[in-house]
Formats: structure tokens, C-alpha cells, sequence
């Protein structure tokens, strides 16, 4: 594979250098893993700079139609969009049982448009590597917006927040007492919570939803990177594609004020420094699937554990005192 | 605090006991952890034996109703039950917004019965050691049954999948193109299917999700660790009660099974060892964050890509050659 060439095809745009330079950083063979380096540290030079959304919602929510509706509103303004997804819970299958393309085909038969589905990884530091290189990739192939797309209640979350710009919620209308249904770790990531399906006979419903979270969201505490009257909750219907000029006007409020107040470029630095540290800690963790003798002591440890000689406690201690 | 008194209470079954040194081993302070690794290796030769349920299902499905009935019911047939919960994502706000036990009202009263809300915690990593701590405590009290309960879809899953010696699912009856929103990989986990709500109109909706779920498993590749007809789908109303004894009788013939041919002793032999490699690299990471040269070239490496003067891909390579 000729780098030089991917990269000036990729930095033109080149929607197939792109997904081939995504496939080249999820690959785990070494001389991919240093092409892939190469690849990343040539476009880092580019400068570009994509708005990153995260966008959280657990299975049922109509994410997908979401996506496409909000994508396609995006691309019909001239935007490039790209769609990324991190999915860890995906690790032993390689996916969902539908694959994400199909879930959103007029969006992904867009040509300002790109949608990648979520790779098969074994954990979600490689997930969160993978996603953090795919991002820096699309910036470089000159995507105005990145969506980083997260199913469900979980660590992913924490992930995603780690590699946007700025976070959404999207919620099905409830009934009040569901309210409990969402964590408040997961709220207080929330720049803006999106209530959808607020059409046909869900709207009331839907209407009560925001007022209920626009309630719980006064009871959290003001974060720092806030304007007054965010984090925010807004009706959408991702169907009827209504309300979406409306959240994203409000998006790009938030961000011009993130902006304006050094918010976003802090936020970025606390990220840059977040990815160093969870670098460190995997390369440690590294050492113990390298041939050697901790592997072996490890290996003598582990056959002791599974005979039920030793507690995994006390075989840990034992093993870590002689490294 | 005498370790000897409080394990001999917990032994009696003496439920103050049991709380008191489940809040014992989640303490982060090093004279407390001392005092519970002393206690849980005391303990260790009590030789007791529960049966460990994971239950997982997204917020909605109503987990709480699930859990009261079927705890209830089993209680009522003289078994002690005891409630742990899972949920990491607790971690920044120290839980649900409602808690555990005012779920769980009638269960939490029953003198068979011992709930204990999720802690918070940092790390899954020190979830899933409280979690396995407690789990040890419970059976040391005498518990007959272990409910392990988790929220949603993701890692989480797999720490309780550890820990578990059969794993539930709980969905909510849904439409055939909802059947995407469990992902394989947790599907994979389960041992038992249960559509709650199989109840008033939901009723056929629930059995029509009952047969969809049947149909996929059917999909899914055969595990050595079931026998015929397993993994199974079946419906359940929580609220009405109906269906419990059913799914109790399956899981007890799964288990029957799995004891006569070697599975169940197995699993746990491979949980212990997948426990001591956790271990291990969690005890290869603390060196990161005691006082030492380690942690101050860390922090100078830190600084810079805050500052945007190194990547954290390089500036994670330089320090990991140095230690």
C-alpha cells in the first residue's frame, strides 16, 4: 500500500481512501499498525478540524432514524458528515445482528455522507483508540461534522464523551415515573437531551418527557463549560424530521459559546491528555502478553488459580511482588 | 472493629453483619482492606455454596417487579435470597437516581431476603472486586441464591458473566424489527430469555417477542455448556406473577445439568482465573499513581500534550521506554 498516495487521496476527500485508511487502523498487524502511525502523523499536519458529536440513546430510541434525518439535514446545508459508531458490546460477534449501513441507507447513499460501521474489537481501549484514530482521519478527509454514535447505559459512554465536542441524549417519550431509567452519570455528560418520536400519538407524551427532564436538568449542579439555560431538553421527531433546525441551532449556540470562552479548546487538551494516560496503561498491560518470564509466571499462576489451589487474590499478589 | 465477632455473626446469617462487612471490603482505606482481605480469607473455609444469577435488561423492562416476584417467590419456598447490583455507570454520582431498596419495597422487608444498592466506584475494575468480594460474603452468611443484577448493554454484562454461574435477560415485549436492539454479544451471555410483561394487552406482543427470541437463538451456534433446548425463550409477568415457576424449573434443570457434567465447576475454575488476571493488571497499574519517578515523568508527559506539544500516541511511547 503506497501511504503517500493514500494520504493525498484521503486529504482530497476520497471517501474509499478513507474507509481504507480506517480499515488500516483497526488492523492489529504490526506492519499496518506502523503504516497506519505513518498515515496518522502525515494528515496531522493537515489542521483540519471537525465539529465532534457524540449522540447516546439505548435500542428503541429511533437512533438510526435520527441519524439519517439530522445527517441528511447536515449534507443538504453543504456539510460533509461523517458517522462513526463505538460499540464494545459488539466485541464477541463483530456487530449488530443488522450492520449500521443499512439501518440508514439514504444517508449512506449520500455522497457528502459517511457512515462506518462499528469494527469487532476485543476491548474498549482498542475500541477507543480505533475510534479516536477514525476521527482524526475524517477530519483529515475534511468532514465539517463527525457523529460518534453509542448504543445503551455504559462505559461507552464515558468513551465517547472523552472524543467529543459536545454530547447528546436521545430519549423515547415515558411516562414520569421512567425517569429513573436514565443514570445521572449519563445526564450530566448531556449537552442537550432530544426527546424523540415527538409525533402522532407519542407528542403529548413526548412534550411531558422534556418537561420532566428539563426539570431533572435543573436539579444537577452547573457545569463550568455551560451557557445559562444548558444543558437543554428539546422535543424532536426524527420521522416527521421536525425540530431538528431547532437542535441544531442550538448546538452551534453552545459551541460558538464553548468556543468564545476557551471552553472548547480546554476541553480538547483535557481529551489529548486523557488518551496519553489510557496510552500508558496499555502499553504496561502490554508486557504481560509478551513472550517472557512474567508470561510464564503468569501462565504457572493462572493453571494454580483454575486447580482452585490459590485464591486469584492472593496468586495476583505473588505474581505482582516478583515484576 | 473485631474481624473474629463480625465473621462469626455473618456466619450465623446475621444480616447487620453481612451489610457491615460488604461496606468493609468496598472501603478504599488500606487499614480497612487489610481488615477484609483477613475476613474473606477467615471466611473462605465456611465451604458454602450459592447459586449465582446474573440478571441483565435495559431500564424499562421492569427489572425491580422481576426481581421482588421472583425473589419473593423463592423466599417463600424457604431459600435465602440475596440482591447485588452492578452499574458502573453509577460511578460519577454514586447511583440511581431512586434507590435499589425503594424498588424493591416488600423484597427488602422479607428476613430471607438482603439487598444491597450498587456502590459507587470508579472503575469497573473495582466494581467487579467488590462485587466478587460480596458475592463471597453472601454465600459465607448462608445465602441459597445470589441475584447479580446489571443495567443495560455493555461491559458491565461481562463482569457479571464472570461472576455468574447462570446469566438471565430480561427484555420487554417489542416488535419483530426491534429484535436488532440486543446485541449478539450479550445474547451469546444468556442462559435464559424472559419477556416480562407477557401480561393485559401486552400479552400477545410478548409472546410473539418470546417466539422472535426463540427463532434467534435457534440462529445462534450450539455452547457446550448446554444441553438440548438450550439457551430458551420464554415469557414472564412479573407483575401478575405468572410464568416464575416455569423459568425457576428451567433454571434448575440447566443447573442439574451443567453439575452432573462438569460445567458448572469448570466455569467457576475458569471465573477464578479470569479474576486473577484482573488482578494482576490492576496491581500493574497502581504503579502509576504511588508517589515515584514513574508518576512524575508521567505528570511532565501530561503537561506537554496539554499543551498540544506532543501527541499522547508519542508521548505514551516515550514514557513506556523509561519504565
Amino acid at each position: 500500500m503506497d501511504m503517500t498516495d493514500l494520504a493525498s487521496r484521503l486529504a482530497s476527500g476520497d471517501r474509499r481512501a478513507l474507509a481504507r485508511a480506517i480499515t488500516l487502523v483497526e488492523s492489529r498487524r504490526a506492519d499496518h499498525r506502523e503504516a497506519a502511525l505513518a498515515l496518522l502523523a502525515d494528515l496531522a499536519r493537515s489542521g483540519r478540524e471537525a465539529l465532534r458529536i457524540g449522540l447516546s440513546g439505548t435500542p428503541g430510541v429511533g437512533k438510526s432514524t435520527f441519524i439519517e434525518s439530522f445527517g441528511l439535514r447536515l449534507t443538504g446545508q453543504g456539510l460533509k458528515v461523517a458517522v462513526l459508531a463505538v460499540d464494545p458490546s459488539s466485541a464477541r460477534s463483530g456487530g449488530s445482528i443488522l450492520g449500521d449501513k443499512t439501518r440508514m441507507e439514504r444517508l449512506s447513499r449520500d455522497p457528502q455522507a459517511f457512515i462506518r460501521p462499528s469494527p469487532s474489537q476485543t476491548h474498549l481501549g482498542g475500541v477507543a483508540r480505533r475510534t479516536r484514530e477514525a476521527v482524526a482521519l475524517c477530519e483529515a478527509a475534511g468532514f465539517d461534522v463527525i457523529l460518534i454514535e453509542t448504543v445503551g447505559v455504559g462505559q461507552s459512554e464515558t468513551v465517547v464523551a472523552q472524543l467529543c465536542d459536545l454530547f447528546l441524549l436521545l430519549l423515547a417519550p415515558a411516562g414520569g415515573d421512567e425517569l429513573q431509567g436514565v443514570k445521572r452519570g449519563i445526564m450530566e455528560m448531556a449537552d442537550l437531551i432530544l426527546v424523540n418520536k415527538a409525533d402522532g400519538d407519542l407528542k403529548p407524551a413526548a412534550l411531558r418527557t422534556v418537561a420532566d427532564y428539563a426539570g431533572a436538568l435543573r436539579l444537577l449542579r452547573r457545569r463550568p463549560q455551560d451557557p445559562e439555560g444548558f444543558p437543554k431538553a428539546m422535543p424532536v421527531s426524527a420521522l416527521e424530521e421536525q425540530g431538528l433546525a431547532d437542535a441544531w441551532a442550538e448546538m452551534q449556540a453552545l459551541v460558538a459559546w464553548r468556543r468564545e470562552t476557551g471552553h472548547f479548546d480546554r476541553r480538547r487538551a483535557e481529551q489529548a491528555r486523557h488518551w496519553f494516560e489510557e496510552e500508558v496503561r496499555e502499553g504496561l498491560l502490554a508486557v504481560l502478553s509478551r513472550p517472557g518470564p512474567a508470561r510464564d509466571r503468569m501462565a504457572r499462576l493462572g493453571a494454580a488459580v483454575t486447580r482452585g489451589e490459590i485464591t486469584p487474590e492472593a496468586a495476583a499478589a505473588e505474581l505482582l511482588t516478583t515484576l
